[in-house]
């Protein structure tokens, strides 16, 4: 398995880190056929068919600020020039066009290689597009990282639930908004905690996206073109943020034992994101910047899974279990027939 | 696929009603091969090679209090006298001596057939010995609904955590003992909560088992042994219960923004149910009759996962979820060779 990053921010690197921390479980169950052999950051690239080490990677963005050793002009032609079976894209989120990383994974689509990818904007606004045409090219295409980074919601909505109807998904798709009406329920304003989320570096210096629901929606597009088949972007759902919830709504939910989260729902005939009351003790009630989604089943009842919704390492995660999976199968198809 | 079930109760109903419900799920995904052969209870059982019809089986013990048509002496003989490839163990819990239920799955494994089981006592009791007389006779053994009722914990661990390391698991384990907890966060003495869940049909005459830690102890003994490779019995746990838990202990973990909780605790080196301080509004503080586990992985960091810990559609619908991933394998095997 050949791979080939777009991207080496924050995730793209936390990838590297799992490569280097995994090495022996990748050894063990696939043997050697694991290796990085190019990857590309926004301006510079690096590549060698034999495999490049993580390591070197790391310390040389660390060093240098940039991942490679030569600058490109066109992804893509970088792409065609590296053989590659697998694209992990992990470049800059762009909610208004896909950006670089919407034409990276259609070109890598196109081309029959598969995709692992954490980057909302393309899936938010092409989904139905790019699935597509992994199907028509038989490729693999998965994104587990793009909602709640390390909350493993698509896998387990799609294999351990496989035998029962997802009625609905209710979630929170946003640790800082998390964080910060987590820091309301003890007393602060929304102002104070907005500006601790930003010392604490989970807000950004323009909060908009966070704030006011944009995040939580590519999510709540995600899980629904993903679990609920539908076909969907991110100007479908009705978004409302958490810039006007005041103190005195947090303390009135307080006094009748609730608190107020921003929370995405989704189902065949919803597509919203805004605050709503839970109560203390649900398990949507938890603090902090953890993200949360539960799935009502018409069997099993509510399903809920939380997990750290974002991180270097934590979404990188979610990409190792695309990877195992997608290896997983790999090797389940080449031994057929010599194992049967 | 013909099943045999062995225990008419809950559960077993549950998964008759489930096999109706899904009914055309089966044979949109496997064709018509699952069926059900035959049905035993405590005192009688009916078989059809052909199929029997749940609706008929629930009909029949609804009305005569009985699901057979016939008696039996030894539930060993019934399942010598019929062909089938997998058991449904749901017989009732004895965890002194694993009952029945350890009787007919060690059984099945011996002949060389698949398990599903949620029966804790031959899985706290002898785990290890179960789970190797099925390797070695090449069987599938699963008890996804052991722990936790409808709350995937297992196959969630197992397949979409494999490349994480578990470093421990901590967890609500028992339904019965959040209730009364949740309803003494509210103001209530421990008698008048045990008297209230017994009054819903929660706990039972004698709540023992529930509220001095058995039940969660037999849960924590099922995880360390099949997450933790562990090799460990019921006896090995170190158990606290709840009985002694006073108002004013509630009352003074919540003047700390606390709350107190049974949590069955799994590493490496631990094995212990116990009450615990859980702060307000983290994944473990939840109120009512749900479970809830806490799986800490070394990348992923805390995942936690909540749901139905029992009742009789929710406990069934973990049957399910195994019989589809038994059934899942079985079709890929068939196909290694047809469709390389």
């Amino acid at each position: 398995m050949k791979i080939l990053i777009s991207g080496f921010g924050t995730v793209g690197q936390g990838f590297a880190d799992v490569m280097l921390l995994r090495k022996d479980f990748f050894t063990e169950r696939f043997g050697d056929e694991v290796k990085i052999v190019c990857v590309m950051d926004s301006s510079s690239y690096v590549s060698d068919p034999s495999g490049l080490s993580p390591g070197e990677l790391l310390e040389r963005k660390k060093t240098t600020g940039k991942v490679g050793t030569a600058g490109y002009e066109d992804s893509l032609k970088v792409m065609d020039s590296t053989e590659y079976d697998l694209l992990v894209e992990v470049s800059p989120t762009d909610i208004k066009t896909g950006g670089a990383g919407l034409r990276n994974i259609r070109h890598a689509l196109e081309t029959g290689k598969d995709v692992i990818t954490v980057n909302k904007g393309p899936l938010a606004l092409r989904f139905c597009e790019l699935v597509d045409l992994a199907k028509k090219n038989g490729c693999k295409f998965r994104f587990e990282g793009s909602v709640g980074g390390a909350m493993p919601i698509i896998n387990l909505s799609r294999e351990n639930l496989v035998g029962e109807k997802i009625l609905s998904i209710r979630g929170i798709f946003n640790g800082t908004c998390n964080f910060i009406l987590s820091k309301m329920d003890n007393g602060q304003s929304f102002e104070q905690a907005l500006k601790e989320a930003q010392q604490m570096g989970y807000a950004e210096t323009d909060p908009t996206n966070d704030i006011e629901g944009y995040d939580s929606a590519c999510k709540v597009v995600i899980l629904a073109n993903s679990l609920f088949s539908r076909d969907v972007t991110f100007s479908d759902v009705k978004i409302t943020g958490i810039s006007s919830i005041t103190s005195e709504a947090v303390s009135l939910a307080a006094s009748n034992n609730m608190v107020i989260r921003l929370i995405g729902e989704v189902s065949n005939d919803k597509l919203e994101v805004s605050p709503r009351l839970i109560p203390r003790g649900h398990p949507l009630s938890i603090t902090g910047t953890l993200n949360a989604a539960q799935m009502v089943t018409d069997l099993a009842g509510p399903i809920t899974i939380s997990g750290k919704g974002a991180g270097r390492i934590e979404t990188a995660s979610a990409i190792l279990s695309d990877l195992v999976s997608i290896m997983d199968d790999r090797k389940e198809r080449a031994g057929r027939c010599q194992n049967p």
